[in-house]
């Protein structure tokens, strides 16, 4: 099963999709153009737009407002990638000549704003402001989720639940309002509606987990990102706190957060420990669990080749690799 | 006339205003809940809140939705303050321990969205889907703008045109929607909420030009940044363009641009050419300009001490010092 044929039930709506994100992309003036084709043009997966889609064919199927719905939620996760790259180009950028780096900054704050703006825009293209409400707590469940990660870094003692409770603001969130969000827009009746919640909720939780897992297994190369840059930026996630659950006393990750020098070792360590134990295995049965809560939520909804491509999608964001 | 005389009216919606943005500050996480403190509750002057609620009380009077539209435009606009703070701390934190200065944006840039969403929150509860639509219109306005001022710091052709473009964005529009916002909640004629729309929008246009004349001549410490403060930044303003205007082919301004060495002299010469010249009064008079119209545009509304009170607003916003 290729993320191909699962896209095959909403391929016609998705080309809308694209066509809006397309549109969202021109600009009066040619540097934020440019940007903006940049950062949104270069397709990702789509697979929260994909969601969206499939979640509003089980009533009213609604495309006129289904598409603008999906666009917005693709746009608001572009979003929140263009503000992350700030953190990340503030630091890589160092010892340029400031005016550049500042403005380049400055400038990725602004383009965020503006997507987030459009993104808004599009969202009050469905005219319901329940859909619109739906966004403004997603969007702070989101904020509040990349603050506390944000807040607890470098925080030794954390535990999984404060893990979960975080990755459920900061992508689940998201992923569960495209499901839910595409059944309001189909005028679902309410046992649809929150299982599809439910559902977008479990894969969010299971797309996020497996995120954490290739950061410590995936290929360097494919992931654009170096093995343990998590854990290299202070944030614990489930494979690092399992390796400090297994050895609460003394393990590389404490050393690592404790010990002002020999910083690359212990990360070294640490990587090597997570890699070279039942770690990994053990979070690919959480996320499997999750994947396992999404199908049984789609038990509510009418058995069709929409909800199998849903069931599909619980099934590939476990398989994926990068 | 005080700011306090013109709060009169609304004083009581405005302690409103107070108590939804103190709840707005409550955080689970202590970190979050002091940073925004510090930047929603030293209270500024409330000027766009205030405009806000002075234009709801001209038709039917809904303070339950005018108080957290008028909160909610006063958070919009401190979060972009804060995210303006993430360009200038970059800036002066240089040097300092990258994961500090790293996390200090990555917080400002989090604490910024968590405020557009709490926004985006309140205005919902307007339960008003066109509301909404101007605000995501504004939003879109404002981060336009500010990326145009971005994108043309230091471009020296520009003129006084491309000027009032970028202001009416990044400052005007947030005022128009203030009082088009207070007077749609109000349910008012469409012939009240245009006039009071052309009404913020000079205003707002009127404050900025004050603002980029006290950048020249205001007083540093109560300004709390120095003179020529954008002109360094390479953003061209009123002042800066009617130097160039005045002497097109040699300027401190083109010498300022042109001069990688020298820069401080240049900057310097500058802010002494316009401080000495009748660059200023020509300032302030098309700030009056805007001022008068703001005025001429209430004529359209009856005669209430509301409307006073939003006319000595615009006279207000002239006389400013800081």
């Amino acid at each position: 099963m290729s993320v191909a044929s699962i896209r095959t039930p909403v391929q016609e709506e998705l080309a809308q999709v694209e066509a809006t994100l397309l549109e969202v992309t021109r600009s009066e003036i040619p540097q934020v153009q440019k940007m903006l084709e940049h950062v949104l043009l270069n397709s990702g997966k789509r697979l929260r737009p994909t969601i969206a889609l499939l979640s509003g064919r089980f009533a009213e199927h609604r495309p006129e407002t289904l598409v603008p719905l999906a666009a917005s939620i693709e746009l608001l996760h572009t979003a929140t990638l263009v503000h992350d790259d700030v953190i990340d180009e503030s630091d890589t950028r160092r010892g340029r000549d400031t005016t550049n780096s500042k403005h380049h900054n400055a400038a990725a704050v602004m383009l965020g704003d503006y997507m987030f703006a459009h993104a808004a825009e599009l969202i009050c293209r469905t005219e319901d402001i329940e859909v619109v409400k739906l966004f403004s707590k997603t969007l702070m469940a989101m904020a509040a989720g990349e603050l506390t990660q944000d807040m607890s870094a470098y925080e030794y003692g954390q535990d999984t639940m404060q893990y979960f409770h975080r990755i459920a603001g900061k992508t689940a969130s998201l992923f569960a309002t495209s499901a839910e969000g595409g059944a309001m827009v189909a005028g679902s009746p309410e046992a649809w509606t929150s299982a599809l919640r439910d559902y977008g909720e479990n894969v969010g939780m299971a797309f996020q987990i497996v995120d954490d897992i290739l950061d410590f297994d995936g290929d360097e190369e494919e992931m654009g990102k170096p093995t343990g840059s998590d854990l290299m930026e202070g944030t614990l996630t489930l494979p690092a706190l399992l390796l400090m659950e297994h050895s609460p006393d003394d393990n590389p990750v404490k050393r690592f957060f404790d010990d002002e020098d020999g910083k690359a070792g212990h990360l070294a360590e640490a990587i090597e420990q997570v890699q070279n134990s039942d770690i990994l295995p053990e979070c690919y049965r959480v996320a499997e669990d999750f994947g396992r809560r999404a199908r049984e939520a789609l038990q509510a909804l009418p058995e069709t080749a929409d909800r199998q491509a849903l069931a599909d999608i619980a099934t590939h964001v476990l398989a994926r690799r990068s």
